[in-house]
């Protein structure tokens, strides 16, 4: 049987997520390869070490370069900040390594294109963590509208709000500062959400207008509370969007969203029915169906089991319960299942540049106050 | 005691509710005056006496211009289509009367501003139908904001989306027709939704953008099925607004939301917790502060109740609900205690053309593909 | 056209939701007899003419029997307290007069029975004010229940709960006397859906074993609040109960239990579907049909409108809500047809008098802690 | 570091469910000892060896005496079919084996109370899988309860109610059948909602009557499905229940109700307050507290976040949702962490007896149609 070797560059919220999903997977999935956890890295060697043996990797380092470098390393796995993304998957591509990135792919659709052409040309295959479209629930939606269910969907509306930033005294973290993070509440969160429109239109967005606002314009100096720092980037943001097929969408997003803790919806509504979704309930589809019998039409509420994609490896009754670790054991199972097989993953890296474009578009449209063509940017 | 006598013009479905609520008023409410029905128009001298006789009306005509120049009729009721707003409602006013008009107060901001100068020239006191803005829970929510209690709010999303063109072989009919209705979907639902955002947050919308798409181009001609006439305005349109408080906001509205029977709807934000509802659980609103306990926050679900505005006239105990008529009966009170008061109502010809204006802003936004100022337009 | 003539009798918290349902019938419904509110009787003279001024009554009196005793009233309508139901329903029959009566018929089942025995010997109809069952949504309830959609019923569970005394610092009151109240939270709510299983159902409560507790045994004294009294009922009772027809049933009733404010509920399970319903959604049935399609199923949220029974007099559009007292509209609507037509009414004092007997059933079980068949009472 | 040595007998539905928790465990947790999956039994040598290798295990047998025999084994985790547990705990127990068992300990309260006897005198550590108490979410409600929050408990609703046997059509299998399940849904079901209610309440049920029905009393003989067999033990039943401390009960249960696919729920009301939950919703609690202002009370919809218990080891944001298998995580961490520490688990054999003991009960009083004392079984 082949081998995935894996080298984890980062252990932070998201690496440990990652550790928990690759414990997982070989016994929730039959694998088409064996999971090798080969290699870590983290900013001192100590840390590195600890976190090796708390996530069960064989060997660790300080030194990012050395996970790139390692022969007995098949992908690279990158969990840093978001500024760290571009530098490591370069050098990852440099030595014909696959890649698995998190997203934001990088911190503008320029950097995000040239680690996507790099790619190309090496001919090495690349998957981005946009983790939401792998839970049963929305690939139940994809089927769904796959199938035509819901006619011809005409309108999607898809947030992704939380509220980690709501309180002014927060101190300013690396979120808000453009040179760290990019875009603010759109490149963190609004990302996901729109990936995820085109992932379950099956279109692209192609033209975009947005407002967004810095409504707290200060923070606290996390080393010195009582002086404020100004904000670099957008608390939240709104657009309306156009797909290539000719749908209309709206896009929100906000960290400030008073409430909202997974705050990740859609509504999307066809000519024939309506799907509704929010990822705080994400076991939960409701369905609207147009032609049934007009005396009992009504929102139906799926709970998703395992006669939905995927599910049934986790559980083989409905209404059990996905959790959000599972999202991602769901991705690692793609993983090792397309390096195994050499086949094209997704969402990869093209499609990361093109929500980081989508992305760069909406920022542009907000400052020129103007629609954007996607194309115009990057 | 005064009296205020109603002179009605107009029996079909909105006409209809206005007489359940004139029925119910003076025993729910203890009114300022007596009310007295007093004359009621309609298209022919029998459908106007036998709808008369239903409504409890003291005398009919078939000649709307008979209601209007009666000495016996204090306030001109109009629930005609809407397209005879305009030429009743500035025949009334050149009488003297007042004048209580359903929404949306004309086909054109331009007209609506005509309407409003009028009657503001002459003195008379006018009220527009919005009447979902006159549900306790809603005037709870107004309350909330208008206390602080989520602090200064940043964001306003709000629809108004129902379904009742949502199949394709439902025949054209006078909604679909420019002449007749003016705007699609803009001035049939968002009238709601844009003159209640205004109502929640205590300011205006003053620039827009929007988009907008006929989903549904042809539609049977009633007189001949097997053949097609043109939509002539839209199914759907969404709006990125501005408020003059510099609040972002998001409107959007459909009548082909497949499932949305009454999808007026709001999510309000502000520094310090949110606010959601919906109209098709009118009961309820809920609640969300930023300030609870970390452990212990969460959004509440109000159930309105008599320590809520205007519930305790309906019943005693909360949570036993208040029904689409029942909104109206608030504002045939707020109507009658005006009229005998003398004071001005709210939302009155002024609300009225300023929510025109912002709907044929957002018309124009979507032609000419901009930002637009509402005050560019009438 | 005939005349209904209305003697009512008592004007608090319910007689008022009368005049608010006697006020709007007439708008609301086609009634089959034009409805005259003649005579009004309160406990001072000074009283019973502002509510008969209020509630638009032609005279009024300031005593009961007045009014049972005019030969112009046609109808006696008793909304006083619980204890003074038998006396004047008594008094009324033996006028010969037809009586509509407030839940619950009587303070025992003794008692109902004796009034129930006395319409039907004197011949006159008689109508009990369970309104629920009016409401639109539950009229569809049983129209699914009656037409096989969910199959043979195998088990009820409903629920009146409320939390009107849940605070222990409430003073005692008369709910909590039994000469006044006779039952608990029994008699006072549990009546409701006691008698609502049965409608639903189409069959007969025979069997039961209940369990019951006064939580808050002392409240103040409303004259004397540093002096404490014993409450004499129940606050919650819960009972196991078997149907005619074989079906379980469980009955739960409070009127402490914290945060409901309308806590009607009702969750009835099929061979091939179930069905729930709350009344604080009152214009919400969720529908499960288990043949759906299995990837499909799930409880559908069906919002009443103008395909179900009597809400399309309300208004023709689906979703826009039907209030408290629209229930009890509906009600008046079948008194004045029922009176007008000479056909028995539903639910009449023969079911008003089987619910009491199963509450009184209830309690004997919780005292004797054994299951009681329902014809061993009274 | 102290190793805890596995050894699982069973590996069908629930087998791999604590095989996937096994897996995941030590990323998700700091355990106490190290975990080694070191003994796995099935009843051929190739699907031991075959799961074995799913499942990470070292050896395999098909024979579960070598597994209960090997000097190896520190912990035999008993997963078979229930009419199983009671010889296996027994001979592991009398090798002094710790014994970690699946839900129910056994098929009748005389068997269990001999496996808590036996684990008792032979001094050996016990668990039994009631991993549902283990969801971050009922942790939360047991500390909102303990913490007083709610005030005195006064009534608990707890249901398990599932549906994988409302149809009639579906074979008869092993949960059918006496001899291999005991009872019915009381046993399969009912087992964890006695349980829970223990477990939030801290208080031991002590009285309890029931009624219960087998509603499909026949069906298919799976080797000749047009022969029909006798279903031998009850699709569902209710009690009504007292606990220790005085609070009233009911617990209802079902196999065959339409639309639950995980309908494990409470409703427990206190005097200062309300929670409510179900499983199908596992990351949410609601909460109604008396004392809120009353013109803001309201159930608050809890998403179960890291300052809850035993969630931040999953993920740091709230909200993000807890699945099946991670309660079963939980349970694992306290399996490791208890043998490694060698304090007592719970819920340990002596719950397990108890529940039985009150299942057993309520079978008894369904019979013999009276009250019965809890100590009177077993």
């Amino acid at each position: 049987m082949k081998k995935v070797r894996i080298g984890l560059i980062g252990t932070g919220y998201i690496g440990r997520c990652h550790a928990i999903a690759y414990a997982q997977a070989p016994t929730v999935f039959p694998l088409e390869a064996k999971l090798e956890l080969e290699y870590l890295a983290e900013i001192t060697p100590e840390l590195a070490a600890q976190k090796a043996k708390e996530f069960g990797f064989n060997r660790s380092t300080a030194h990012w370069q050395d996970v790139v470098n390692d022969p007995n390393v098949d992908v690279i796995d990158i969990c840093t900040p978001n500024f760290l993304h571009k530098d490591i998957a370069l050098a990852a591509i440099a030595k014909g390594k696959h890649v698995y990135s998190e997203k934001p792919l990088a911190l503008t659709a320029r950097d995000a294109k040239e680690m996507y052409e790099a790619a190309q040309q090496a001919g090495v295959l690349t998957l981005v963590g946009f983790n939401y479209i792998k839970n049963p629930t929305t690939q139940l939606a994809r089927e769904i509208i796959a199938n035509g269910e819901i006619g011809e969907v005409v309108h999607f509306y898809g947030t992704h709000n939380e509220d980690y930033l709501a309180n002014p005294n927060t101190p300013l973290d690396w979120h808000c500062i453009k040179e760290k993070a990019g875009l603010g509440a759109l490149g963190d969160l609004a990302a996901h959400i729109v990936q995820m429109s085109q992932y379950l239109l099956g279109s692209d967005i192609k033209q975009v207008i947005g407002d967004k606002e810095t409504v707290i314009k200060q923070r606290p100096n996390p080393q010195n509370l009582t002086e404020l720092l100004a904000v670099e980037n957008e608390d939240q943001a709104t657009a309306l969007v156009r797909f290539e097929n000719g749908c209309m969408g709206t896009i929100e997003t906000s960290r400030i969203a008073c409430g909202r803790k997974m705050g990740l919806s859609y509504v999307i509504t066809g000519t024939k029915g309506t799907l509704t979704y929010t990822q705080e309930r994400m076991a939960e589809l409701k369905l609207y169906l147009h032609d049934d019998d007009p005396a009992r039409q009504g929102f139906k509420t799926l709970l998703t089991g395992p006669l939905h994609p995927d599910y049934k490896n986790f559980c083989v009754s409905a209404g059990h319960g996905i959790g959000f670790n599972d999202q991602k054991t769901v991705e690692i199972r793609d993983l090792v299942n397309g390096i195994a097989s050499g086949k094209a993953m997704y969402p990869d890296f093209e499609e990361g540049f093109k929500v980081s474009r989508i992305l760069d578009a909406i920022a542009l449209s907000c400052e020129q106050k103007r629609w954007v063509e996607v194309d115009e940017v990057a």
